[in-house]
């Protein structure tokens, strides 16, 4: 699906999406940086450049694939390819939207996290401070609403305005999935049940691939017939996906983080810490949330101890079971899914989001 | 008015907008603390209990009575009690979303401007930290999106499309007149026109009050015929707000704020600085420059002579007949507006809102 991601290219973006303000982008500015700019545009320059930086595209790939799917499309056979360049651009500039609302709650993640890289770059908040990236982050989100609002002049209304409450349900969704990870980080209790931390998990990952794939299946027709297993399939998606990143957080040489076991230093309610403080004797559970209190202490000897303590338990081995039968169950609802274009989709969404 | 804002009063406020999680609220929480309610709950009892504060309630206000003023009613005169107690709930929640619009954008501001105090409490991100406050300001920014959306279940989806398209606009815009300040901050360049100074605040403060107004006239019925007016109108009163809220500055004893002069120790791009650059002498002119740029020195002692030069500048005389212009301005554009209802809202909106 590799057409999908040509709307992020520069022509197709600047078509899709036109600037509001003329004058240098940020890249055209001496060395990315503000000064030079006129100040009423520099959000717009800060936050297009950082849209464009990078990223895998699964949620417009998502749109752009579940429409075209509904309508005839062969987007996932050999001319694939062909397939996507016929959607419309109005398709395209909602399943763009998508993207910017990702964009948008990366951006807000990174100064959360206070993450120093994102697409082997600085954060938006180390490079401009966290005013600038902050204010960058709404805006994005309001262009993303801007642009899938606008879509009325040429789409029936009420087609756009189910479109929206799924997305501003996903939006609010999304952020009590990641307060309840702040609130947690922050709590003195530090046990969590591994059913609550995917109950996290899926309100952090699920919705914004709910809301995308609802908005290509409501952009082809009618959804309501898909909503309820949309919403199963997103659910086993998001979470196994979740559980593949913490999966990663434990390689070295990871592309946006500095170490393994970051997720450990920050205090994340990962399924991997919940299933170790089940699993693990009673003396072994107190090493190691005694360990991750002591942040800040020797990182690397922390980390190298809860490594061991999260081997004992079993959990890595635990998670890969885990990301197993999620994807399963993703396929299981994909096999229950007519038509055969958008069965076979489903697949492929599950074979490639979750090919880590 | 004083009935438009019951829409914030305990029941009212449960009944519009019920709560999607059960469990105690954060006052009914011990010491108002995150500890002890559920993580996946903590955003919205932290959102809600923001919300619920304080303020003016301006913007839900405009757009209660500017639905009333276009539906026959009387919400200006004596019994206008009465006639906005009659509004529907489907056209309460809109208004209740500016609201919420606009307490997120309060809560982005002070992490952005890190202001200690908000509603004489300490502001979001100092009680909780940053992450905490940032996500709870998305949260209420979704919230308002998917109350705004919902709305279509009893209005016509056209025109709630309309509502969201200017509401989505005002948020971009509002965002890239607070970037603009922000870069302005960060910039070297201390310089600015007096105009384009009133122009960041024209982006920062009309869209939300054009959206307001827009809002309840379109639920109100076609709007198409004010819109060129309403922005004129929003233009001149935003403008005019914000030129009052800098010369509040130089009170002693704000309620939000911790001393006089904030604005020129934050380094603000304010209309009062530019025009005092723009009227000193240049030793002066340099001066003043060379003051903020010794920010952090001694607080008080810049502070006193800066307001020496503004005063010797003239900006405060300057400033009280500009938003005279601006409030001269927007009651010239309500006189040419019908029906009469909506001409003697607007009117006493001009009135009210810039009574400072």
């Amino acid at each position: 699906l590799r057409a999908a991601t040509a709307i992020f290219e520069g022509d197709s973006f600047e078509r899709l999406l036109p600037r509001a303000h003329a004058g240098p982008t940020l890249a055209e500015n001496n060395g990315r940086q503000l000064d030079g700019l006129a100040p009423v545009a520099a959000t717009e320059a800060l936050a297009r450049d950082f849209v464009l930086r990078g990223g895998k595209h699964f949620r417009p790939v998502i749109t752009l694939a579940a429409f075209d799917a509904v309508t005839g499309g062969t987007a996932t056979s050999p001319h694939g390819d062909e397939s996507l360049a016929q959607i419309p651009d109005t398709v395209r500039r909602i399943a763009l939207a998508m993207e910017l609302f990702h964009k948008a709650s990366l951006v807000h993640d990174d100064i959360e996290d206070d993450d120093p890289l994102r697409y082997g770059q600085p954060t938006l908040h180390r490079q401009f401070g966290i005013p600038l990236a902050l204010n960058a982050g709404d805006y994005l989100i309001g262009l993303g609403y801007r642009v899938v609002a606008g879509g009325q002049g040429d789409l029936p209304s009420e087609m756009i305005g189910d479109i929206l409450v799924r997305l501003a349900d996903a939006h609010a969704k999304l952020c009590e999935g990641q307060g309840a990870e702040l609130a947690w980080r922050g709590a003195r209790d530090k046990r969590i049940e591994p059913l609550e931390s995917l109950r996290i998990y899926a309100l952090k990952t699920a919705p914004a691939f709910e809301a995308a794939l609802y908005a290509g299946l409501r952009l082809g027709g009618a959804a309501e017939v898909y909503r309820e297993p949309a919403a199963r399939f997103a659910r086993h998606l998001g979470v196994a996906f979740q559980i593949l990143n913490d999966l990663d957080d434990w390689r070295d040489h990871q592309p946006n983080k500095g170490t393994a076991g970051g997720d450990v230093l920050a205090g994340r309610p990962t399924v991997l810490w919940a299933m170790a403080l089940e699993s693990l004797a009673p003396e072994d559970q107190r090493r190691l949330v005694e360990l991750v209190s002591n942040v800040p202490g020797d990182g690397e000897a922390t980390i190298r101890q809860v490594r061991d303590l999260y081997g004992r338990a079993g959990v890595y081995d635990k998670a890969v079971r885990l990301v197993a039968k999620h994807r399963d169950r993703a396929h299981a609802v994909a096999d229950t899914i007519q038509p055969d274009a958008l069965c076979r989709l489903l697949h492929y969404l599950a074979d490639t989001i979750l090919d880590g």
